[in-house]
């Protein structure tokens, strides 16, 4: 649901190319100096006897560059689906605030992502696989952060917690959980709603649809019109002129070819609105500066809307142009998060989530939305899931386990939400007291606000983002006093 | 740590009896008709894949005849370590207060306890008892209560939980845990901080020994010259002068044998402390009004200490008279909760928690008390332990998990507890909000508050029983009016 899937992506194009270190971060305006550590970690927290007291060494990064030793505040950065260097990089906001309020700043990875692997190569093995559970991860955190205040004699410093999307709601999920350990959550585009089952299936991808119809009605027109055609195509079972028209690498022989066709291409238009960013991203080395309205521009180029829509998709699969032909299934793969789960076993611990605890029962219809009719229901996450993984998901636990909407005893939770972002009505977008505070980006995507600082950024990113460092002061200052007053 | 242990020794001696009817509850009072029932309910909340979806039976009662149908609130009851029908019988309290609220009363058994056995006889073996964790049985009752919310069509009726002991934490960690399912929690007796490592290990024996102490301080001279001359005896390996004192079925041995019969003697005055009720408790047949003065009164009769000491305990584990000789092993078992784990599968149940989740390395150490020198370490603990379970404790998890005594963030709960109970300074004694409110009950025993209404009832627990009562009202009145300015 978030950038590991395209990271994925994208890292398995850009070292296709031999260029890894496109992937560096955004930031040139700091550079903070992550040390990479690794925590003796208990592999289950909720069985003695499962595994014993078995360990896993789960990765973290650490920087002390701006802290003030004992006395400044904690950042931690709850990992969410992914290498976690690559939200360290992506996440400029978190060390650009630590500087100024001189805060210790930890990226903690989410076990089994990037190297917090519990059981090696063995981890997306069943029963291993089991482990992989919001709750351990947050447990995780919990006795990361426990250990690690000891560790650096930081017991009486308040940490804050960070994150974006599924990391956003991981960091909401820590306040709620572990207010004894978090003073307060910045959860940057969280869909804590939509991912507990609640809410409306054809949301994400009418608000993905929104985004190039804002900038142009026809564009959406000429979207919708491209996925008719190729419906009309596939319906005649006109394989060789859809290879042709999409540059296939293979002819597709079957209905299921195309629905995987029309995954993938839903899946780039999916990308480019979550990313839809004011300049290029380095992580993305060829996403452009507004990528809808590249897209969108592409899509209204010229008279052919299938060669418009292969060359619209081609943005985000075939960005240096040196790919003579798609491979529909090494670039994409269909898994239990309709939105996409990227490649690797980062995609594959996603997929898991997305089979269990995380709901994402999300439909394109082609009525609401511009994309083929491409169902995702309970009943066929079911069937995926009980083969896939041989699990059956239990719709209701998230919302059960982390209180759904009821959050009104819940404190110190900002949520920023982006208006250009599809994630965006999953998650809560009015303030629901004085304590938890809904802040809307009219022009920012995808967790932009975590970003580093941009020339290029809009004012309405500026001003969320000094609302969120005055108000994450406040809560510093708060968690000060209620330990002096402890005291006394 | 509560009755489990007690009415399981008691169970044990009254069936050898012939006489199970005795421990039927208290209340002549109200006599609420409760139905049996069993819910169908998953075994591992916290990993999908261990027992794939595998579910177990989990038994409840239920009595729906003092409820307003569909308005008036549920009162649930958290169980703890024992067989479920002896918390309804022994919580009067409830359902008086469930015939002035028109609620609706559930008491919930705790898995591993009573019949709601996971994997039946072999739910104690390894690794199956792995499933026998606190956040087990809370996702348990969350699970539980939402459901039959939905059955009963009782979804905008709030949700008050009780508990007692351990129940009471279990009640505390519903309302920290759940305050989406759970409006607020009456935790009587929960002693959530020293069973989360914080505290001082002698403090529970030396609040055992106070008992006795206020009641006459010669009384606890004498308890404490019996156990020193038994210890005098023992170091002179008089076995058969203590077997005669004592009238123990077999011959002692060893250093063992002593210090079991230490412990079993020991644990006589920690019940009597715990139980000090001002009248017959009917599940426990024979503990008269006002044990600990019975017990004093015993202590001091005659001038032979050690006979004397016979007699006290004899009013615990030989209340009819009728055992010939005391069987050591069989009235007591050590186990990795000093204060008693009781006899049968609930004790082993208890004793799997005490070595896994919950801590109590409790020491009596003859100065601050008047018990023999007795400590339990962690490292006593952890060898104990790995060798019966196979498993370490992890100190300081129930405080992360729970907060410890971090409550700032919580609200909607009262911390009852009396003051001749042994365990209440290992709770709050002190209201630390508004809405956390202690209530200190200076002539209450452990929980005497849940207990139905007696004529012999002190006023102090009376006052107790009518703030609860008000508070509780007052929590119900408030999730409605939440429920309501929802609608809006």
């Amino acid at each position: 649901m978030v950038r590991p899937w395209f990271v994925a992506t994208l890292l398995f194009l850009c070292e296709a190319q031999g260029s890894p270190q496109l992937l560096r971060g955004e930031s040139e305006y700091l550079k903070p100096e992550f040390k990479e550590k690794y925590f003796s970690q208990i592999l289950d927290h909720f069985n003695y006897n499962s595994v014993g007291n078995g360990t896993y060494l789960q990765r973290y990064l650490i920087t002390d560059q701006y802290w003030k030793k004992g006395y400044g505040p904690i950042f931690l950065y709850a990992g969410n689906e992914g290498n976690i260097w690559e939200f360290a990089l992506n996440s400029g906001f978190i060390t650009e605030l630590a500087e100024q309020e001189r805060a210790l700043v930890i990226f903690a990875e989410h076990r089994y992502y990037g190297k917090s692997l519990p059981f090696g190569k063995e981890s997306f093995h069943i029963p291993e696989v089991g482990l992989l559970t919001v709750e351990q991860a947050l447990a995780d955190y919990a006795v990361l952060i426990t250990e690690l205040k000891k560790d650096l004699k930081a017991q009486r410093c308040p940490v804050i917690v960070f994150g974006g999307s599924y990391g956003g709601m991981l960091s909401v999920y820590m306040r709620v959980r572990y207010p004894n350990i978090v003073a307060g959550a910045l959860a940057a585009s969280a869909p804590i709603l939509s991912t507990a089952g609640m809410g409306d299936p054809a949301q994400f991808f009418r608000d993905v649809t929104a985004d190039f119809e804002n900038y142009n009605p026809a564009c959406r027109d000429a979207v919708k019109g491209a996925f008719e055609k190729l419906q009309t195509l596939a319906q005649k079972e006109d394989y060789a002129q859809i290879q042709s028209e999409f540059s296939l690498c293979k002819t597709p022989s079957s209905a299921a070819d195309i629905h995987q066709l029309n995954g993938l291409l839903r899946n780039a238009f999916t990308l480019m609105a979550m990313l839809d960013y004011p300049y290029k991203t380095a992580f993305m080395s060829s996403m452009p500066a507004f990528p809808v309205k590249v897209a969108c521009d592409t899509m209204l180029k010229g008279n052919d809307l299938m060669s418009a829509l292969k060359d619209t998709v081609g943005i985000v699969y075939n960005s240096t142009g040196k790919l003579t032909c798609l491979d529909i299934y090494n670039l994409y793969i269909e898994c239990a998060d309709p939105t996409g789960c990227g490649l690797g076993f980062d995609s594959m611990a996603w997929d898991y989530q997305a089979c269990t605890e995380i709901e994402m029962c999300f439909e394109s219809n082609g009525v609401s939305d511009m994309f083929p009719v491409i169902p995702f229901t309970q009943q066929q996450r079911e069937l995926y899931c009980a083969k896939k993984w041989a699990v059956l998901p239990r719709p209701g636990w998230l919302k059960t386990q982390f209180w759904g909407d009821d959050l009104s005893t819940a404190s110190n939770i900002i949520f920023s939400n982006g208006d250009l972002d599809p994630w965006a009505n999953g998650g809560v977008r009015k303030s629901l007291s004085s304590s938890l505070i809904a802040i809307n980006i009219p022009d920012g995507a995808h967790h932009l606000d975590l970003r580093g600082s941009n020339p290029a950024d809009p004012d309405s990113v500026i001003q969320a983002r000094k609302q969120e460092a005055q108000v994450i002061s406040q809560w510093v200052k708060m968690e000060r006093m209620k330990h002096r007053s402890h005291d006394f």
